[in-house]
């Protein structure tokens, strides 16, 4: 073993040193693969991709989490959209108010590696507060209307099984299965290498929403680093994050200050998620 | 030509595809580069490191520049150090109040290669309100005291030449150049990849300033993506910065929302760059 790179739209490439491979499989769905590193803790790659590593995976799963769930009044009942690897869940549980969360991933596979590979990611999901469903999120979201206080899209690129994740369609579903006051959150990619994919997202959720708010973090090995999440509610909005809470949970990458600061966006990045506001 | 992978540390590696080389040379002080990108414009390497592409450039030249100087109360006299490739002084000259920038670089090789082949970037140091200087900018500064109302640390990483410009001499050597109402500016590298650089410099920086703060913004070619800048003065702080000001600047990355948001830290980088508080 040595360098692995993941090679993004034949543009940019992120590099990780690797020390050795611990698992690869073809599932029904993709092949997986875990990576020991030199510098990155153990890697997880689907199709090739980078799903994330242990050095850098608290921001991503803090920002898809923490943020939609400050800002809910009382969080009790959770979705997670796809995010089989348990690190969504692992901070969902956090949050004192959760009675439920359910993790709805396609490939059951990617789920049972990381437990056995990576737990300090996956090793929260034998809590009783959790509830494993391994079908097509698409589905499992139309059979639940008015269930969840809060749905956490975690999904992979908009290509392959997760290509629906990003269409009107699915945020209508998600709507609808949302009780009174819920918040939903979804990553949406790198402004400077998939532009068009944010401007797609929050365009339809846009046409679902009407509270449809874009923040950035930076997750160093996901092509471009930086990276755009979408909130969005019918009645919530940046303003409502409980400021109280965040500063209580155990968290290296979300605070008081990253729950305001997250929704100052740079200019560009602005423009890409407003972009739908002309459409709409 | 295919590929130009960045080697951080035998750790991590940045990727990006080239499609030719316009020029190369050894100068006195470092192998200097520019290709021709598939989607990052022309990229500007020293020592087989990424010093800029067009596509990203911008979000350090604005958080570089634009930050301390709309925390100053009134920018006249504008020192760069380093930044040979123009980009800073670009951004300096946006700002109506500044009669005079001097970039004091010491290859002039950079500066004459990126007027040539970067206009982009370098197409601005013809402007009557430019000074260039070639030299070693620890000496530059050691002979203007009381000179400057601005320094902005424009600097390549903590090796070779640039090693000194970390350090708490050359930070004592600044704070002498500045007039009264001063701010500086340094890039201080990434909080996954160089935390001891960010603490080493923070700390240096708080033992000859007692105002001194930390932000960040995503700087895709750069490794790790996020990037910490320190701002540090004798009596300006981030509170300090006039929005009006940012708002009227043209620029893609720097905006009111920014000039707060930067400043809100990830828990993690917080810890980085007020490690040195314990020390003080």
């Amino acid at each position: 073993m040595a360098w692995f790179y993941e090679h993004y739209r034949d543009t940019s490439a992120v590099g990780i040193h690797t020390t050795g491979k611990l698992h690869e499989e073809r599932s029904a769905f993709q092949a997986i693969e875990v990576l020991e590193t030199k510098g990155h803790g153990r890697l997880l790659t689907l199709d090739g991709m980078v799903m994330l590593t242990e050095l850098d995976e608290f921001v991503y799963h803090d920002l898809l989490t923490h943020v939609p769930l400050c800002a809910h009044a009382d969080p009790k009942q959770v979705l997670v959209v796809g995010g089989g690897d348990g690190g969504t869940v692992r901070e969902v549980l956090k949050h004192a108010s959760v009675e439920r969360v359910v993790q709805c991933e396609i490939d059951e596979r990617v789920t049972r590696v990381c437990q056995e590979y990576i737990p300090s990611v996956a090793g929260f999901l034998d809590d009783p507060r959790v509830e494993l469903v391994f079908e097509d999120a698409v589905a499992y979201v139309k059979r639940h209307p008015n269930t969840f206080d809060a749905i956490l899209v975690d999904s992979t690129e908009p290509i392959g099984p997760a290509a629906a994740l990003f269409g009107e369609p699915f945020f209508r579903d998600l709507d609808a299965a949302l009780r009174p006051g819920g918040v939903i959150s979804s990553q949406s990619e790198s402004p400077f290498y998939a532009p068009e994919v944010i401007q797609g997202l929050f365009g339809a959720v846009r046409r679902v929403f009407p509270e449809v708010h874009g923040y950035y973090g930076v997750i160093p090995t996901y092509p471009g680093g930086g990276w755009v999440f979408c909130m969005a509610s019918h009645s919530r909005s940046p303003g409502d994050l409980d400021l109280d809470r965040a500063a209580a949970l155990s968290t290296r990458y979300f605070s008081p200050a990253v729950a305001q600061g997250a929704f100052m966006l740079p200019s560009f990045v602005r423009e890409l998620v407003t972009a739908g506001d002309a459409q709409a």
